[in-house]
């Protein structure tokens, strides 16, 4: 079934869950497909399509039970599988990442953050040791880690894949603008930020000014 | 044109825009789909379509001018309109996206940060003064800036984001973690991180370990 859910459904779901994650701290035990679709300002048909996606029906005029569609959420996109997964670079960028507690939440286990700068090395950030990036391919055997969220500068951002894909990381998400050169069996998810939010600018229309 | 450009494509382009701005660093003055599409992974297919969205066509056997096609893409993504925004919560992921001197280049003019901590208001990143949230109004004002970059926590999220709408901010490219209510004559780009990682995940196939 999670085959066949486009990136855009995938990316909706994880607001739903994120909705449904506020309406439990609020002890709301039902909620609409019109509310979702009115907090997210998507249409209501939208939001029943990719919720009948999980083969989820919701009560005739009371909704949906806001914990069952959230662990149905969780289900469909794993996060109950955890991965584990190494910050390459410790900069402003990688600090965020570290210190993103909900990642855990999504089932990343952030275990370990690289640098090369003497001053962070042996330190450590919202209980994560900072590594030595020589040491990597020592931690990441012993670890079973494939995945590396990649925040180095643009000027270090090749070299640094090279060594890091040598070392045995096979799926690597991009925070630098570099488009990385990896060999076919590493996969490359471009976070693309810029171009996240042109497609907000260009298509939804930022007025001049 | 530009409205028929779908989310995919203006992705793909500003990666493809990334590609040129290397290869013209580099001083290469011509390249070729294949050489684009192996670099991202994709289909050469896929990119010639882009391509001839832009209505350019490349030279046979030598492929596109490389300053040409980026500055097709430039005008067609609307990267010289300057487009004024601020950073509104200068904690690690407020700073890293004020370092991001990238940002420029794609026409957005991040003129100043926001902050409450006063250990933060009255300093400066990256050239960028930060000031306290409460004088948003005023310079939101003066700058006519109606964008706001919201990396606040994600308990403040909802109260700061009434509070830059009482203010005129118009549109936010959201990075909390949170779904912002808004009033129906603003919008909101969820920057939906986690989102974007599972569908690499999710779709992509990292395998188990």
């Amino acid at each position: 079934m999670e085959k066949n859910l486009t990136d855009k459904v995938i990316n909706r779901l994880t607001l739903y869950h994120s909705i449904l994650t506020d309406y439990i701290e609020k002890n709301i035990e039902y909620i609409s497909s019109p509310q979702i679709a009115e907090l997210l300002h998507v249409d209501n048909t939208q939001v029943r399509k990719d919720i009948a996606l999980l083969n989820y029906k919701g009560k005739c005029k009371v909704g949906y039970k806001v914990k069952e569609l959230k662990l149905l959420i969780e289900e469909t996109l794993k996060f109950k599988k955890v991965k584990t997964a190494f910050i390459v670079g410790s900069g402003n960028l990688g600090m965020a990442l570290a210190k993103y507690d909900n990642f855990e939440a999504y089932g990343f286990n952030i275990s370990a953050l690289f640098d090369i700068s003497p001053e962070k090395v042996g330190t450590s950030i919202n209980g994560k040791d900072i590594f030595h990036l020589k040491d990597l391919p020592k931690i990441a055997e012993k670890n079973d880690a494939k995945i590396v969220i990649l925040t180095v500068p643009r000027k270090n951002a090749q070299e640094v894949t090279d060594f890091i894909v040598k070392a045995g990381i096979r799926y690597i998400w991009n925070f630098t603008p570099c488009v990385l050169s990896v060999p076919n069996n590493v996969q490359v998810w471009n976070e693309n930020l810029i171009g996240n939010f042109l497609q907000f600018t260009v298509n939804h229309g930022v007025e001049d000014n």
